[in-house]
């Protein structure tokens, strides 16, 4: 490990003298507009990760795929170990970096205050759809190998799984995880996908919330109906579907789905106390959001209610006429989205059965009511005292000093679920995105003084996994 | 009068032979996409004005104009009796025909079988936005003064007015009759906007409903946000605004804004009776809407629910991420349009109050909440035995035998209620749509054969109602 142990320092030196590149790589990958969840953009998904296997190849990658899959592609690769380091020992261990190269839709544009796929600097921040989440966390990590290996190689073999529709739910990783297993295998897996809590506070996320999304639609007639003449007489689809979403919380902020909290794993005293000290309290979720006031589950303070408590959230709602001015119309349908975050022991499979006995329940007979699972993956919880999260808080602590934070994580990563439920695949969850990056909003944007660092701490990372 | 009186057969002649005609002035008004609530069509509205301008000169108008108001133009137009008529009597009745040129937006689009604005035969009715509400109601008025004008001449003054901003409301109506009152003074107002129950059933409407219209904005966060980093700590606007809209209606199927019922006129057991026998049943509604089954206020029966009852709509809701696959927002605002029918003796402007209580008492301090109101218009009640009235009876029973139908109407004709208000000026309300001609929705149809016998009564009831 000589070889390796040593030129850790010449790759940090690297990292420092090649921002600039860095950032190049970061503004060419970030113009591509690779939004998943519109087929529009089917070709520049395709784009995305033609530029991903270029540069893994450029980084020195000796197999690069991009698997098919039976939605977005895979994009795949290996990168074997400084040869010094091949001869010296004969297993060094193998991981995984996961990221996704598809971002959100960017609508909408017209709040946007630069064209949202032509990055933009202003100050030391990068502005554009992705810069955050996640093609910057993926450039960052290739700035790190490309420094490693510029520099004396790798201390260990990496893998890199870079999927297409991570925005949308992840719908096929699940099957590809299956078909292509052998691919992904490693010790470890490393997903950046989890940012920080505050550009001084280093972050190392431990659990994360599962994910089922639906889409509901309620009809009533068969086409719009005037609402002088049927309206009062014919049931309005859009207080149908408004009556039921209503009665989805009861007054105590609670989900009334049936069995929605039966299996909610109990969190104890010592870690609800640990969250709390997170700094994510009322004022910085009121200044990060701008709302005039907090809401939630009564008995839980607001950290706990994103880190340890399962949600439901309208995502999105659409019935009749909604343009300029006026328009007397009873609309035959209306249509939401609606989302649950699941934490620790609620099965994501389970939610779509609660949530059609829900309507079974609570729909009235003048309407038909239609539900379709958009997106479901597992929630994750992790031991903090791993291996893989020494070396990360090891890593994090030579570039921001000794207070590592660690959290939950009120999002989803539906992969880290599945490498741990498929291969028994531990994950380690980081990143350099901040709160307010205006993550799936207009105006994303990326830190570049933290991302900078954000590099310095992929390649201590890499030299600190290999030595632990 | 005898002039008046011998040329009504000669004018029902001429019609006979000229329905080609017709129907091709309608094809080409029909084809101008009018649409009022949507200010890309401004041209269009333009176009239609004008249109109908040269009609009506062509006719025989002695003065037209086309009225600048602070909403859309107003076509105005005056017709002189024939001389003949001019020269026998000294005063002769003056009728407002009134109408609207303005249509529907189209959408959506797809579910039309012929483009929108080419109006199109199949079988006997013709396909198009406008067709039936109100372009062809205006063309059967049109074709009716000139089957007059070629035979011999009016037996009264007629006077157009033909506003541009029905479907919105019409809200620069009122302010624009103050503007221009003396042009608009007449015996009576003939309003041929509110149709027939059935092709085989004449029908006169003797009653409206007031309309309020509002749009409702519901704003949390500044911005949108990450579900899986907010959800559950920032009251989601969408479920704010589907919780008040559920509020908006008890189990009963009442409205709860307060003090919403307090000026309800009480019907007679009479008047229910008769309103009970007009063929509007369940089984109707629901065969011309398609819906599962009807809803409505306990205690009433839906021809009531629909003709004496006030009610309240969403006509439109609209938040968050509507488009393809998953996105998973947090939305910053939520948007619907809500809007009342109103009934006698309540105040359509009273109504906005009561939403804003209504709010003010229901809506939580974690959202800012804004009320426009969109258009507002009283309602109408008018006597059966009078002058118009028995001379539309005998018009209609001449074309149709002597069954004629007496109704309320659910819908809203603001300007009936101005012109009583305003110049104590009675309306005759009938017209020749039926209840399935799709008014405001998609494949909007005009019966051609009702149509032609429209033309005819229209032709009887100027006599009739000169000599009456």
């Amino acid at each position: 490990m000589a070889a390796a142990a040593t030129n850790r320092g010449s790759a940090l030196e690297y990292a420092s003298t090649h921002h600039d590149d860095f950032l190049n790589k970061l503004k060419e990958f970030a113009a591509i507009p690779s939004i998943s969840t519109e087929s529009a953009h089917a070709g520049d998904i395709a784009r995305a990760a033609e530029w991903l296997k270029g540069r893994l190849s450029v980084l020195g990658a000796t197999k690069t795929q991009i698997l098919e899959t039976s939605g977005k592609p895979i994009v795949w690769a290996e990168i074997p170990p400084a040869a010094s380091q091949a001869v010296a020992e004969n297993k060094v261990p193998t991981v995984l970096i996961y990221g996704h190269y598809d971002v959100q839709p960017v609508d909408p544009l017209e709040l946007w205050e630069s064209d949202p796929f032509t990055p933009t600097e202003r100050g030391d921040r990068i502005y554009g759809r992705g810069v955050s989440d996640m093609k910057g966390q993926v450039v960052a990590c290739l700035s790190a190998v490309e420094s490693i290996q510029k520099t004396g190689g790798l201390p260990l073999t990496l893998r890199f799984l870079i999927e297409g529709e991570e925005e949308i739910g992840s719908p096929s990783l699940a099957e590809s995880l299956e078909r292509y297993g052998d691919l992904f295998r490693a010790d470890l897996c490393f997903n950046p996908d989890t940012g920080m809590l505050a550009p001084d506070k280093p972050t190392i996320t431990y659990g994360l919330r599962g994910l089922a999304y639906f889409e509901i639609t309620v009809t009533g007639p068969t086409h719009d109906l005037h609402s002088g003449g049927y309206g009062g007489v014919i049931h309005n689809p859009a207080q149908v579907l408004c009556e039921l979403i209503a009665g989805m919380h009861d007054g105590r902020g609670r989900v009334t789905l049936p069995g929605f909290y039966d299996a909610v794993a109990d969190v104890g005293r010592a870690e609800r106390e640990s969250l709390g000290k997170l700094g994510v309290t009322e004022e910085s979720l009121r200044r990060d959001s701008g709302a005039p006031g907090l809401w939630g589950e009564k008995g839980y303070v607001p950290v706990e209610r994103i880190m340890i408590r399962p949600t439901l959230e309208v995502n999105g709602i659409s019935s009749g006429y909604t343009g300029e001015g006026a328009k007397t119309v009873l609309p035959f349908k209306a249509m939401a989205k609606i989302s649950t975050r699941l934490v620790p022991n609620q099965d994501s499979k389970s939610i779509r059965g609660m949530l059609e006995a829900y309507i079974a329940e609570h729909a009235p007979d003048t309407v038909r009511i239609e539900v379709r699972e958009l997106a479901n993956g597992p929630g994750l919880i992790s031991p903090t005292d791993s291996r893989e999260i020494r070396a990360m808080r090891n890593a994090l602590a030579a570039v921001w000093g000794p207070d590592i934070y660690f959290r939950r994580n009120g999002g989803s990563v539906p992969v880290s679920g599945y490498l741990k439920e498929m291969f028994d695949m531990p994950s380690v969850l980081s990143g350099f995105g901040l709160p307010d990056d205006n993550l799936h909003a207009p105006n994303e944007k990326l830190d570049l003084g933290v991302w900078r660092r954000g590099i310095d701490a992929v390649i201590n990372f890499l030299f600190e996994y290999a030595v632990a």
